[in-house]
């Protein structure tokens, strides 16, 4: 038996969001039932709720960057009790079969693919809803504890941003003695400047402008340039072992490659529309590696969660109510927030 | 004082090789005088012959696959002595204080870059000459051993069709349990099946077509699959841990790349002229690298060498005379030699 909950939704393609509710299934054996506090504003949920990256369902109820409060568990549940802090990022099942899926890397699932958050279709065949609404309801394999050491509205975007900078980050052993350079300082790249300085790597910020230069030293940053200057490309030339590009519009691919020393890596964790172009004499000269990361797996997403606590590190926000949230993609879409917004779920219960 | 050799030389760049004779230097302190007997014929030489990746210098005399007999070392040599079977390969010096030659990656050299060995100018000031010639003075630290396992003739093109498969097949640790492919089978891709069946891969062939599956197999394939079916790129998705492209035309990246498993690198070591297109998309769905080697270092050379002398490995030649090279370089465009040309120098002695 279904119950209806409030929630924002896009009735279709390009409309804006409105209130409105859906059916949350009702809770079974293994699930967990979450009172929604806080969701993060992604820009992945523009994309989707603009059906730009095409097979969207309507109405979409975008947030993959879910923090609230266990409020009823299933008879089967062992991990989570009423009242936990708890999260939910972009997935909240897959086959749990595949070799991907036994090693912890979900997102990776290759039996039929994880099933995420929203847009998606559950086990039950029924639509996936997100975070923007008043509860969820979720198997508690894909719920994550959110630890007492970062505060809910600030813990909310680490469960997308933070576990897509921090998982390329560990998986390409950022850490002392490593210099790592991260590309954009939006909601992702504020993430990965924190998270690479808690890890003890040397942070370079590469942001089209100065404009965020106070900013991104104060975030942990030792060294910040502006990509517009054509000098920070013969300055920097062959000096990262790491370079974490957050911006999902197509760059000068080789530029960034001579960024990168010996055996150096270039990871993309946004997703442009367009092909990118490169010159594999880029990659020859020094051994070079282009890479993609997405997401993170459960138990990773976990640990990240528990670094971050205990590092205190959370995400920069700006809290809105449920009724900013079309005014927010705008401004998300204007590169106009510093660093996130995260809507306010006690909003929709008014 | 130098002293005039016989060699074969492109005069200008598209002329016909002719033959001639060239200036070698006198046998320094830690010099090796070489004997040439074998020296291959690469795709670079026809490349560089060609003035086709700029920056050629003429007359130019090719061959960077080069085995031969020591017949005189200066006062300071250690390493060798009259008699010995050598080989010299692509580089002839580097600065040997940056950290990449301290490191044994000599081909990488940060120092104003490893000094080739024809095409590129000496620490003397003067050109360098290649192994289309009767002799070659070399630095002792530049000079390989060739072990008694290997014949001369076929162990010339090891010198940089062999380190160039070689090397990214240990970096990316091709080994038992892994599924390796490679894509073209021409005189690298021929070396690659050879050596990665060696190191216990299970090893896949991609040619464009069936024509050389029967060679492929002999040469240690376990499976060979045309890539002009589309059925191919169906049936292998998801199923390697490493390809090695050794294509020098521009491919349809994204769908090699989607041949690849989680954490799988397609590895380029041959290099289009033009720029090469790519959707990020593709890397990000399974944390997929796209790489690219460039031939290896002096001490990783002299390993690949003991390795193929130990498992029996050389080249699969066609030996040709010195008055055949034009001939051969034809040959080459049109895909026309299984698996390498290499040139008799005693024919230049005639």
């Amino acid at each position: 038996m279904t119950t209806n909950v409030t929630a924002y939704a896009a009735p279709a393609a390009k409309a804006p969001l409105e209130r409105t509710t859906i059916p949350r299934r009702a809770v079974g054996e293994h699930d967990v039932l979450i009172e929604i506090k806080y969701a993060g504003i992604c820009h992945s949920d523009i994309h989707q709720a603009r059906d730009e990256w095409g097979g969207a369902t309507f109405p979409m109820v975008p947030g993959h960057e879910i923090a609230g409060i266990v409020a009823e568990v299933g008879s089967g549940v062992t991990k989570y009790a009423v009242g936990d802090r708890v999260g939910v990022g972009c997935m909240v099942d897959s086959c749990r079969e595949c070799d991907n899926c036994r090693a912890g890397q979900e997102q990776y699932c290759t039996g039929g693919g994880m099933i995420g958050t929203y847009n998606a279709t559950g086990r039950d065949g029924e639509p996936t809803y997100g975070g923007y609404s008043t509860h969820i309801v979720v198997d508690e394999a894909y719920v994550l504890r959110i630890p007492e050491g970062v505060a809910l509205d600030a813990a909310a975007p680490l469960l997308c941003a933070g576990i897509t900078v921090y998982s390329p980050l560990r998986h390409w052993n950022a850490g002392p003695g490593k210099k790592v350079a991260v590309v954009g300082m939006g909601g992702l790249g504020h993430m990965a400047v924190k998270i690479a300085h808690a890890l003890g790597a040397e942070v370079t910020v590469l942001s089209q402008s100065l404009r965020k230069k106070d900013d991104g030293l104060k975030l942990g940053a030792d060294h910040f340039h502006a990509t517009s200057d054509p000098a920070t490309f013969q300055e920097l030339a062959g000096s990262f072992d790491l370079i974490v590009n957050t911006v999902s519009a197509n760059l000068d691919v080789d530029a960034f490659l001579g960024l990168l020393k010996l055996d150096g890596a270039m990871v993309n964790v946004g997703a442009p529309e367009n092909p990118s172009s490169f010159n594999v004499f880029s990659l020859l000269t020094a051994r070079r590696t282009l890479a993609g990361s997405m997401i993170g797996g459960i138990r990773e997403t976990q640990e990240m969660l528990d670094f971050c606590a205990e590092h205190g590190l959370g995400a920069e926000i700006e809290l809105i109510g449920a009724d900013q949230i079309n005014e927010a993609y705008e401004r998300v879409l204007a590169s106009d927030v510093r660093y996130r917004f995260v809507i306010d779920i006690a909003s929709l219960r008014d």
